[in-house]
C-alpha cells in the first residue's frame, strides 16, 4: 500500500475566484506511483471549496451568480463587507464565505485506474476561492497500490 | 490490499429522474472480496448527483421541487430550453444542471465493515439525473483488505 | 494496511442543533494506529449532515438560519410540523431535514498525517442534527498504513 501527500497554496487578488487545478491533481497522482485507489482533494480554509464541473467560462460566471444568490455577500472586488452575518460579530466580513464553502463543498475524491485520475470526459476540477487576498492550502491525499 | 472498479451507465428518456443503485453497489462490493474498506459511488457526468437519502415518493417529489427552486430549469419532460444561463451561449441548454449537479454533490463514500455496506437502516444510494436524453455514466470504485 | 470501525451516538433534545466531534475523531484516528490514511465521517441517518468549518458559534447561528432559508422547516424547539412537503403524506414531518441532509452533505473525508487529522488551522468537524428528539448514529471509518 502506498500513500503520497502534497499541498497546494493559492492567492486571489480578489474576494472571489476559481482556477482548474486537474492537471496538478493528475501530476501528483503520476509522482505517487499509485496505480489503484483514491485521491482526495480537499481545501484545508473554511472559505472555500472543491467541486468537480466543466470548465466553461459561462458555467463559472453562473456558479459566481448562483452562490450569490444562494448566500449573498459583498462583490468579488469590494473592500466593503456585504450583508450582515452574525459571524461579523466576531469582527469578520467573511460570513457569506463559510456558506458558500458549505453550499459548494470542500472536497472531492477522484479514483484513480491504471495510473491516472479516472474522470469523466468533461469532468475538471476546481478549487473555488471564497474569501481571497490571503495565502490559502488545499491538501492532496493519495492511497492506493 | 484490493481494490475494484466499476462503471454503470444510465440513460434516462426524460431531463431528470432518479434511481436507487444501492443493489448494485452491495453486489459490486460482495464481487470485489473486500471486507474492510470504502466504496466511492460517483457520477462521471457534469450534470448529475448522487446522494444517500430515503426511497420515499414523495420525499422524491420534493426533491425535484427542491433542486427547482434554488436552480431552475425546465420541467423535466419540456424540449424546450428553461431559464437562460451565460453556460447557454456555448450551445448548451442545461446550464441548471451543472449547478444542480454542484447543489447536491455529485459522489458519495460508503463505508464497508464485514463485506456489507455499512449504511444505517433507511439510507438508500441514488443517482440523480439532471440532464438525461443520453448514456451517462458512473464509477464505483472500492478499496480495503 | 490497516482498517478501524467506530459510532457514535447523538440524542439532541431539539429538532436541530450542532455539536464538534473533532476530539472524538482525533481519538479515533490516535487509537487506530493509523498514521498515514483518510478516515470518513459520515452519519448514518438521513435528516442529519456532517460538515468542516469554523466553531464560531454566530457562525453556527447563521448556519440554522441558512439551513432555515433554503429548506424551510419547523422552528427548532417546535412540536408541531412545519411547511408541507409532499413526504409528509407518509406520516412523516421531517420533509424539510431531508433537503437540509442534501444541502449540507452527509459526510466528509479527513486525510491523516504523520498519525494526525491533517486539518487547516480553523477547521473543525461538526455534527448537524437536522431532525433529534432520538438517537441518531455516525459511523468512523479509518483506512491506511
Amino acid at each position: 500500500m502506498k500513500t503520497a501527500t502534497h499541498y497546494l497554496t493559492f492567492n486571489f487578488p480578489r474576494r472571489r475566484g476559481l482556477v482548474r487545478i486537474t492537471d496538478q491533481v493528475a501530476l501528483f497522482v503520476e509522482e505517487s506511483g499509485i496505480a489503484e485507489g483514491m485521491v482526495l482533494v480537499s481545501a484545508m480554509h473554511i472559505t472555500a471549496g472543491v467541486f468537480v464541473n466543466d470548465d466553461e467560462p459561462g458555467l463559472h460566471a453562473d456558479l459566481e451568480e448562483w452562490v450569490q444568490r444562494l448566500a449573498p455577500g459583498p462583490a468579488a472586488d469590494d473592500r466593503k463587507p456585504g450583508p450582515d452575518y452574525r459571524h461579523h460579530a466576531s469582527g469578520e466580513d467573511n460570513g457569506d464565505a463559510h456558506l458558500k464553502s458549505i453550499l459548494v463543498h470542500h472536497q472531492v475524491i477522484v479514483p484513480i485506474t491504471k495510473g491516472r485520475l479516472d474522470l469523466g470526459p468533461w469532468q475538471q476540477i476546481f478549487y473555488f476561492e471564497f474569501d481571497g487576498r490571503r495565502p490559502k492550502r488545499l491538501v492532496l491525499k493519495a492511497m492506493g497500490e
